[in-house]
């Protein structure tokens, strides 16, 4: 069972997170990436796919044509985790790398 | 450029896709799938996205862990055309294969 990050904690991990919003309903952060077209968007997809079936943790996320809506929360915590934070960092290398 | 499907070719047409319910909001047909898990959902997501880009014809759809929501709609026709239909069978089709 993995917990909820507290305030402080999660203050402290979204500031290396500038480009995920914290939203609510579920309590979590949300990015949107946007791509040349539909090929690049669900590679990128398969990507994350790919990154969160090893991590056991899973986006809600939607996707139309280029672009791609990920939202990260950690149910059994009910709200934001350290797997989110580890999650996006993961997938924001995908773009630096 | 193709056209809107009328009011009698998409009652006739939706007659053979009863799994399909026509929404609003864009004008199009929804269909939620459910797998056992993520690895069989997103490996559905990837058999659709091959046929979506075969056709040039995508999805708007949202998944979480082993569920996913395809709506399918024509933003050029401003509505359900026959791309929609032609896309939602070749989906049926998957799984009954």
């Amino acid at each position: 069972m993995i917990g909820k990050l507290s305030g402080d904690e999660r203050a402290q991990e979204l500031a290396s997170l500038p480009e995920w919003t914290l939203v609510a309903e579920p309590e979590g952060i949300k990015r949107r990436f946007t791509f040349s077209d539909f090929s690049e968007a669900f590679g990128f997809m398969t990507r994350v796919a790919l990154l969160a079936e090893q991590a056991n943790h899973h986006p809600e996320w939607f996707n139309v044509y280029n672009r791609v809506d990920i939202t990260l929360t950690t149910h059994d915590a009910d709200g934001l985790s350290r797997r989110d934070i580890d999650l996006a960092k993961a997938i924001d290398a995908l773009l630096s790398a």
